[in-house]
């Protein structure tokens, strides 16, 4: 063990100032939860926005289905309680990232008001910003896009429980941001999330 | 809309490529895994380490028992399944932070080598680097410690199941990683991290 190198290591006790992550990232953490029907267009802005975000310098990281139903939540299903235990623990992994600085970008259909204004209590509670993102599409037009022909097989009876065909969709009242997907391009919509982020000065330090 | 702020925006389909992340960051992405007896040291260690990295401009995030057990495991209780599901989610949670390239400090004892072995997996599957500490402190030494008194309520059988006393500790036989906490000075602990880390080139972009 060198000892000269090991005398530049200095601590206390207990957390990190986030003051001091944030002075390190140059922005503050913060989840952008994008909520919206199948096909709404969610990850579309979600993927563009990161890439917009890192091109800035920024670093923001985004939570999807890709990377959560097939590992954290791979042993959750479709069922009521399934459904509320998969957004709970995406807002506790969420909150864990805001909480690192990071910008997270949350993009899951996330159906039900109560299970939403759960993770917005969970970031509320730990004074971290949340961004409630109601990415607005009309049924009509996300079913006639249906990339993944999911609608076709709800209306087959194939799938069940399919939010907007046969399990609700509560629409936010009072989200931080609309996005009418069908009225606004990708980078409308990007620049619109990025407007907000601005406002609430979370871009700097 | 202002039509002259979205032309700057441009994406491309799909993931982030890892090495612009890296650049933004100065850093690659990992997760050190510290495990041990209660009272090892891990925490202590974690928190230095942290503290360091983020004083040398690097980005770090620990993930413990504090922020872990009261919000996304606050539904497991000791059970050998709940024990195992709770080092699953952390292990999927410290992908995503080091994915997200983050110096991600995970310090739970952690005491089964399958289920550390699996957490390894996972890493390795997705290409992203996994250090595992042993935290090795003998166990008269930590029950002499014992901070929060939990060995002497093990010794009195109120507490169940409590590593080393009424549960096994299994030591990892080939980690990245060997501290002797009884040997080292908390400094010298850090400093041996570190140098793992840079010798693995994890540092830099």
């Amino acid at each position: 063990m060198n000892q000269q190198k090991a005398t530049n290591i200095t601590w206390h006790d207990g957390a990190v100032d986030p003051q001091e992550r944030h002075k390190n990232l140059g922005q503050k953490g913060v989840t952008v939860w994008m909520t919206g029907l199948s096909a709404s267009g969610k990850s579309t802005v979600a993927v563009a926005l990161e890439q917009v975000l890192l091109k800035q310098g920024k670093h923001a990281y985004r939570l999807d289905g890709d990377n959560i139903r097939h590992g954290l939540n791979n042993n959750l299903g479709f069922s009521a309680d399934d459904r509320a235990e998969n957004i709970r623990r995406i807002g506790e992994v969420a909150k864990l990232f805001a909480d690192a600085g990071i910008i997270t970008i949350a993009s899951f259909i996330s159906p039900y008001t109560a299970d939403r204004d759960k993770v917005r209590k969970l970031h509320d509670d730990a004074k971290l910003p949340f961004i409630e993102v109601f990415v607005d599409c009309p049924l009509e037009e996300a079913e006639k896009r249906d990339p993944k022909g999911l609608y076709k097989k709800a209306r087959a009876g194939e799938i069940k429980g399919f939010t907007g065909i046969d399990d609700p969709y509560e629409a936010p009242t009072n989200p931080e941001l609309h996005l009418p997907t069908h009225e606004y391009s990708i980078a409308q919509s990007v620049q619109a999330v990025l407007d907000v982020l601005e406002k609430k000065n979370l871009l700097k330090a």
